[in-house]
């Protein structure tokens, strides 16, 4: 396997464009993406949990429930939710792109980001369709990329390829983040395209299982989005024997589609609202699978953590605290934590007690702006990892006042 | 019932200090607390439920399992926690300080607030107890309040008057808080005295049912400390006849108890590390108290909500994209919001759904200190207060270098 260029459209038979159509201000921003798929493809979604859910995820539930899509369109500046004619943009947004495509709406997936709570104006989308299907192109991820951004500061893009029964296979992806980010719960909004053949069931199957230990496993800030999801578009034309059941091919895809999700997730996190630092919290040792996701988990939610590695202040008495109220059992007399970064490593806490370290080595290891927090519980074979960002004066500027 | 002065020292019998034993570098910042009872009391505690506990808990856990105390000592600049030899120092200060008050070292409350994993010299506060129990005092309640703040900025004391059977009891009370806390976990430092005549079963029986409505629900930063806990001391010298089942006297205790915690809970939000606006929020019309705590948790401790309370943006989509990740179950298409403050009341969500208002005049509101969140879920008759802070760039300075 290994990585390449042209994110979505890496994979045979997929276009992708990225306009400004006007939802947002800013003309110099693109606010309407486009991914297309030359032939029928292989639909899988997952959504966020959140019982206030936005409009498009609801329209998409329903175009994909057969199992296949051929474009995806998204616009940014703009969530359309909670808003009372939410489902009906939604679906015209749907009809007008299928129009000018001369597909099906029902092979729409739609999303949208941005504001909740105030009226999305169809309009400029309407307007827009015609400039963003015409200039549909097989190396405009970019475009696509950047049209989905919002309090986004880098584009999110991948792409790899593989091989299965010697077919070269790709998958490419792309994502925006940002804030209001929450493992478990919710996701972010990701677009995933390969050309590999794949039944709608194993397609499904392979992205609720890698969202597990992937998507899920991102925090930025601890709140759960209203319209976040994960799509995986799947059109065949790779010309690999179809995918239809577990086994080595399924396996081969599953680690192909696995590189691209952490990388978008490392991509995420690093990039969350106002972060300096990504942190990657590797938690090894513990008793069960859940152990270790939860112990990870509440050490990379800890909003003390967070700050604490902004500071680049070794006070390793942060992460036994979160280890502590994350609510998994644990012994925390067993527990050691080490830092780690390019610049080395150091142990700071072992058996659950401090240790004497070299505060000028700690605080050089965590002046870089990619660190590991290293926890092994010393209390099993189970290991989990989980994705986060320092808190920062930024992210409160961020969201002190997101609207203006 | 009225407001009196006094703090824990308005309760007949009460004396109380503080002092600066050089357990904290700063020589003008008091660093040990001691209240103390002139005849026994019996004594009610609530624990963190933190895993990693800080010694004193353990101390304090085992010298009151008998149900009576008679001092309470606490330092801050060092939390006596996740040290090789913390249970040792608690119990070694429970001792010095028994020893010097000639009282059963079994009689001694210890706590400790400040630095997790940095082993505690013993040294300053034997050297300290002398000068702490001789400068015992009744109008020392706010040197021992001053002893145990660590990132307050304000001093936090209350004390209220109130009769049972024609006598006059009094309850008072100081707390530190600031950082690290999250309700339904984990308290804070609070340390409460009353001159009541109550049994400790009832008295602890008081103390257990109103943290539910009261500590339990504030947060700060959702981190739950290690070493929080409330302790209640109640010395009888009120000489009303002992309460020692429900009913009246009872009610009417609990009813006094709930004013001094009510007061401490606004108190703590207020001085929220870094905080500039107390966050209130209260659920109303919920199908039950459960759904109302959850759902009035959820606001108050949602990063986003926090940091457009910070910007006093009238951003309420954070509310609902709060309400509707809490885990609780309810009719998103049925809830209504509104702020209000000392400038006045706005609705901005009817239905689930934005309504027109004016930003200008809810931006007035919002820049007021004091904001009551206002969320009716019209579907039932339950309601819960929470209350929490906004988030600032004072929070992630105060956090990220919190050592040095």
């Amino acid at each position: 396997m290994e990585l390449i260029a042209g994110g979505v459209c890496a994979p045979k038979g997929f276009k992708a464009n990225g306009i400004h159509c006007g939802i947002r201000k800013n003309r110099t921003k693109r606010d309407l993406a486009l991914i297309f798929s030359e032939t029928k493809a292989k639909a899988a979604a997952v959504y966020t949990t959140n019982l206030v859910k936005g409009a498009p995820l609801t329209v998409t539930k329903s175009n994909i429930s057969d199992g296949t899509a051929r474009a995806i369109i998204c616009n940014s500046g703009n969530a359309n939710t909670c808003n009372a004619n939410g489902i009906e943009i939604a679906e015209r947004t749907c009809e007008a792109l299928a129009e000018c495509l001369g597909i099906d709406a029902c092979d729409v997936v739609v999303a949208s980001t941005g504001v909740i709570g105030q009226p999305l104006d169809i309009t400029p989308i309407k307007q827009g369709i015609p400039e963003l299907v015409n200039g549909l192109d097989y190396n405009k991820s970019q475009q696509a990329a950047e049209g989905i951004m919002t309090t986004d500061t880098r584009l999110k893009e991948i792409a790899v390829e593989f091989t299965i029964g010697g077919k070269p296979v790709k998958i490419g992806g792309i994502a925006k983040g940002s804030g209001m980010i929450h493992p478990n719960m919710a996701t972010m909004l990701v677009f995933i395209t390969t050309d590999c053949a794949i039944s709608s069931e194993m397609l499904q199957k392979a992205l609720s299982t890698d969202i597990q230990s992937t998507f899920n496993m991102v925090s930025v800030d601890g709140d759960t989005s209203t319209n976040d999801m994960v799509t995986l578009l799947a059109n065949g034309m790779a010309g690999n024997q179809e995918i239809n059941c577990e086994g080595d091919d399924f396996n081969t895809f599953m680690k192909a589609l696995n590189t691209v999700t952490v990388h978008l997730c490392r991509c995420i996190a690093a990039d969350g609202e106002g972060a300096t630092k990504l942190l990657e919290c590797k938690v090894t040792g513990a008793k069960s699978e859940g152990v270790a996701k939860t112990v990870a988990k509440s050490i990379v939610c800890s909003s003390l953590t967070k700050a604490v590695m902004f500071g680049a202040d070794a006070n390793w008495g942060r992460i036994l605290c979160a280890i502590g109220y994350s609510g998994a059992q644990v012994d925390v007399n067993k527990i050691d934590v080490a830092f780690k970064s390019p610049k080395g490593e150091i142990c700071v806490c072992q058996n659950g007690a401090g240790i004497t370290f070299s505060e000028e080595t700690a605080k050089e290891i965590l002046l870089e702006n990619e660190i590991e927090i290293c926890v092994d519980l010393k209390d099993g074979q189970f290991a989990s990892t989980a994705w986060g960002c320092d808190l920062t004066y930024d992210y409160v500027k961020i969201n002190g006042d997101y609207r203006t």
